[in-house]
């Protein structure tokens, strides 16, 4: 199936926008075995039509985003209706859907929004229920008197009224072409703590023996996810290979991240988690309250960058700091369990490290890291690793290997060696 | 000056790594007063030949991003000589640089790298300081027998390679090509706690009446960068007019965001700020330490979710909170109040909210949260503010409207109403 993308709207070629339709797309499309074979990026404006026209000569699938909205320089409905010769008709269906729109925020119909419910003769509308401009489908048959194959839709341009809509409306047409549309599925393993070179070089000759097996990598955030997808036993059978060579690094297999994770993990046993950060500076409890929820996991945590805070707040003496330096083993266990004890949680994590770009030295460069992880009850683990860069990356990287020691104790694994 | 973009790479069509360096491209073009006519994304692969001609066929300028690496579908450099039919011969720079680069990382120069060094005949090689792959500019009297009239630069994918490039190779020429490219200047305004739309309704109709003044929005992390690029004079003019309306909402105009201008201004003062964070959970204190330098001015953070935490970390008596509710100008006063005193540093924000999706009620629905900001010897401002939506967004602006509140205070200026 050939696919092309035709994405609108001046905003992205001003890159006011990142297109991350695009990308969200491609994903979705990859999951159903189907690459796009182009994507072309025109301003709002007749040139939309040009790009159509093109599109539709070489490819069996047009997805066209944006230009559907009520300004005058939205013309994609218009474009694709003078394209293909079909008349535009009002649509009571989405003039309804109008009025309740706007109804419920107050507002009248403006005769602007109006032209959002005239609806070329033969296209299908799509519902749109986070947005008021509805989506169209137009299919193969209306442009075959030009000689074309292609099966047209539009959709909105903002991703929270796009990605509904795809996933509704458009992909159920696309299972229904392909071969193994019905039956294909899609996992993703998410995989952290390893580079996707060595996810690679440790999987990937193997994955590629599983006949029928797509295979994809997506890095964010700090882990990898692994897309396996195809016929069922397929991806078993992929699924099989990666869970043998990473089993205790896959977080999930759902694309939830490590944090909604734990705060899970957590909840399920009733118990609290604290954070004591020096070099993160609060990017871990901020990634843990990101989760909702996580008020019943989550009570205290303190951001220790000096020394005296370290001491003040987390009872580390001074001595160790003196002795030992604040970025040590042993500062970071005894912030670990300081933060334990003056916050009554069940677990506690902490880190101490060189953030960069200043503050390195010959034994202890930038991007040093000392993370402990105590819980009441258990010993404290300790682990040294180092992420070298860019500040926000260490941030990222400590974050994510804090979190990861924490999963690991919750499920009862042993910490990366 | 018509200008198109061509990206290639599979990982963009394929949804795995988003199309940052379109949007990257597009802004410095922007800034150039030049809009991007069209951009085409196509597949590693011999694709990439079909897609630069139609571009070449169109516009003055083509910018084709990716497939400069070693491996086999990186075929830019290729399919571009083919293109206009031009050998590829051996440059000696090239490859004096390829072992330079490689010597370092304790590489030899594999025979695929070696490809990187071969040049179209009556190409110029663009120097890439980031990286092993060069950049190729092919003038446009290379393509004239093809009836062409575009200049066609080759820039590597990866953004930190790309980027200096395109500043200090491809730019000058596009100076040099725009009638006014010399004297064009960009000014980027960036403002804080107004939204977009209320930005356009006070000032958009007073720029256009501006001569030559070019306009844009760009709305990142809770700010709204205005654009304004043209003559020197025409920018001056524009820049008032928005200094007027915004004077004091205008965070920056060199692009620094308020984290960074705040760590600046407290450096300066030899000065230091302390967080006591309830509903943004180590975000703010997260934001400041995202600064390189932070560590002067940030020793001491809470994050103190819990009531018990803001009872014994930060001295908030519980009557307090059971009097007027954890989310209350008194509780979040109390908050940066013995933040304050606990920390020794001169300054100190606070919040305490409803970040949702549960937790509110009809008086003090989600999205409501009380900001206090304590100084020594100052009088403690407290404010409400209400972010209805997203967690993430909530949690976004709610640290934006905080580390605003220790701005104005740091310029001497008075809280928003």
């Amino acid at each position: 199936m050939r696919v092309e993308l035709v994405n609108t709207g001046t905003e992205l070629l001003l890159g006011d926008t990142v297109n991350t339709n695009a990308a969200w797309i491609g994903q979705r499309l990859a999951a159903l075995g189907v690459q796009v074979q182009r994507q072309t990026i025109v301003p709002d404006g007749a040139v939309i039509r040009v790009a159509i026209a093109e599109a539709a000569q070489r490819a069996d699938v047009v997805l066209v985003s944006g230009g559907l909205g009520p300004t005058n320089d939205d013309l994609t409905r218009e474009s694709t209706a003078e394209l293909l010769s079909l008349p535009l008709e009002l649509d009571d269906g989405v003039m309804a859907h109008l009025h309740d729109y706007f109804s419920k925020r107050g507002k009248p119909v403006s005769e602007a929004t109006k032209r959002q419910a005239m609806v070329p003769r033969g296209a299908q509308v799509m519902p749109n229920p986070c947005g008021s401009a509805p989506g169209l489908y137009l299919p193969a048959t209306l442009g075959g008197f030009l000689g074309w194959n292609a099966h047209i839709f539009l959709l909105p341009g903002p991703p929270r009224e796009l990605e509904p809509m795809f996933k509704n409306e458009v992909e159920p047409h696309l299972r229904a072409w392909l071969p193994d549309g019905a039956s294909r599925r899609v996992l993703y393993l998410k995989v952290t703590g390893v580079g996707e070179s060595d996810i690679v070089e440790a999987v990937e000759k193997r994955l590629e023996c599983v006949p029928g097996l797509d295979l994809g990598y997506c890095i964010r955030k700090g882990d990898v996810d692994v897309r396996l997808s195809g016929g069922e036993s397929n991806v078993n059978a992929g699924a099989g290979i990666v869970r043998e060579a990473f089993g205790d690094c896959i977080v999930s297999e759902d694309r939830r991240i490590i944090e909604e994770v734990i705060v899970q993990l957590l909840a399920e046993r009733g118990e609290q988690v604290t954070t004591a950060e020096s070099c993160t500076g609060g990017t871990i409890a901020s990634r843990i309250t990101d989760v909702s929820g996580s008020s019943h996991v989550f009570g205290h945590g303190w951001v220790t960058y000096a020394n005296e805070a370290k001491q003040q707040q987390l009872g580390v003496p001074l001595t160790l700091i003196e002795k030992h330096g604040a970025v040590s083993q042993e500062v970071a266990r005894a912030m670990a369990e300081g933060a334990l004890n003056n916050s009554g949680a069940d677990h506690a994590l902490a880190v101490t490290g060189i953030a960069g770009p200043a503050g390195g030295t010959a034994e202890k460069p930038v991007g040093t890291v000392w993370i402990a992880q105590a819980s009441k009850l258990a010993e404290t683990w300790t682990v040294r690793r180092f992420f070298p860069g860019m500040r926000d990356r260490f941030k990222l990287l400590t974050s994510q290997a804090a979190l990861d020691l924490l999963r690991r104790r919750l499920c009862g694994l042993k910490p990366r060696a």
